[in-house]
């Protein structure tokens, strides 16, 4: 299997420390580099992992409150000056077109790349992003202004060819092409062998579900993210703080253990904390009970998915 | 006399590095505390320094490439949610406010306390700020966009009275808050003794004078810098790349230094490195031959003014 992972770069919520960031995250698959959210210092943070951050192909952002969006003018700067060519595909509320735009301007400066802006529609669900290796939708969370959840999921993989039928019919290099996109193989006495005879299924595709500043949803969520390998979900506050996570439209580390378990992922990672807090074992003490594999979304550390 | 510092929180050009940060310095007068310029992750280095930063009572921006300001909106966002009060005062070209504002909207924030914008005229020299203690006026540098260099100033304090005075004739308190401000004082037989015979003067106001993103002015700078204690000239290149500081509206750290004392400045100090140089003791090899009172303005230094 080919590597997916994600790593932290932020897992605070609100107000940048000198020890915890605001939220960002980079995707990983095989080496092809996806940002999700882009707090006030992500470039330097991309840096810190040693990021080769020209390499992003595509940048996907949750909403519009500054601590998952405030570092993307400064990321596309660096691009620029460093020198970028390859286009970018930003995935975002539409407001943020205009925010990036009018900064360009008061500094009269045109990108040395081109931007591919795609805007968001509140409470949408559809697919976002595309290539060759990744499938990118949309899901609605519900958060004090609109916000959006992203599921990331590897493109169904080409069946393998068994090798003992390749032999067996003599298969030409140009014919497996066609079997592996779904086709059988006619001999020449007319017999067809089908499909299914010939191949054997790929791993199911991975995917990885990325649930930031949200009320926990546990009734809405399974709709988007059901069975996902690796599920990112907000915990910004713990039991003490239950009425103010509802308040402020945030969630808590239980109410986010008990989504993934409605989702039935396979793990679960925390993070967005609130600055109150100094340490964080808490919050798996309190989830845990509710879904065992559950871990702390802490800047650098990385998680492989699936 | 009451201290007057300023303390460096970014000295790189452009691009943030994990050691280097963008443009920043706090202007500490006697405990008022006012921020000049505002790249990203300012908000971090002012925690790094152990700043309160709710008690900056002005911004100054001096022009609208990103690594003078990109920092100012997190900043302003932080102190809203840590429940800023105190009205804050921005003085900046005019067209950051509508960036401010549309980030603010994108939000649905409204900032908890209330906030002054002062826009600033390309190539004008005014009074920008004013309080009891500082008087700041910025002055055109030539960049490739219109960009303001500011000569932080005390305001004159009040003389000393002499305390021989006040014993020989006996001068009420009422009387000497009106010597004080000018005034001289009558006695009981008419004789008038003269404002200068019962002070002496308190020292001359200090002044800081910052000065960044410029070709080098050493003709037009003296105008609204001369005799300043303390310089802060931008030094992005070294001698080697001459025609690129030209090209892109820059200095070197000699022309810094030939500025420094065509403006008969006390103390000069270089920054806005370019990312290019991993060291920088030769900025101050080159600059010194030409002013010798030269040091580096790095991250987390402290420079007295005067």
């Amino acid at each position: 299997m080919v590597p997916f992972s994600v790593t932290i770069l932020g897992s605070n919520s609100a107000i940048p420390t000198l020890h915890r960031k605001p939220t960002s995250q980079l995707l990983n698959l095989n080496e092809r580099l996806y940002l999700i959210d882009c707090g006030e210092g992500t470039q330097v943070e991309l840096r810190r992992n040693h990021v080769k951050f020209l390499r992003i192909k595509a940048i996907f952002i949750s909403h519009m409150h500054g601590d998952h969006y405030f570092g993307l003018i400064g990321l596309l700067n660096s691009m620029h000056l460093l020198g970028r060519t390859k286009p970018l595909v930003i995935v975002a509320p539409e407001e943020l077109k205009r925010i990036i735009h009018i900064q360009l301007l008061a500094a009269n400066t045109r990108l040395s790349f081109e931007w591919e802006f795609r805007p968001l529609t509140p409470n949408s669900h559809t697919v976002v992003f595309e290539d060759s290796a990744l499938r990118v939708q949309n899901f609605p969370v519900k958060h004090r202004i609109p916000c959006h959840g992203y599921l990331f999921k590897e493109q169904e993989r080409e069946p393998h060819m068994k090798k003992e039928m390749i032999a067996k019919y003599s298969i030409p290099a140009v014919d497996i092409v066609k079997i592996k996109k779904g086709g059988g193989f006619a001999l020449n006495d007319g017999t067809y062998i089908p499909h299914e005879k010939l191949t054997t299924p790929n791993d199911p595709p991975r995917s990885y579900a990325f649930c930031t500043d949200t009320l926990p949803l546990p009734e809405e969520l399974p709709k988007y993210t059901k069975g996902a390998n690796l599920m990112y979900h907000e915990a910004t506050f713990l039991n003490d703080q239950e009425d103010r996570a509802k308040k402020t439209y945030h969630s808590t580390a239980v109410q986010a253990a008990k989504v993934a378990k409605a989702c039935a992922v396979d793990q679960l990672i925390l993070g967005h904390f609130s600055t109150r807090y100094t340490t964080l074992d808490t919050f798996l003490t309190e989830a845990k009970p509710h879904f065992e594999n559950t871990d702390l979304a802490l800047e650098g550390r990385t998680f492989e998915i699936g």
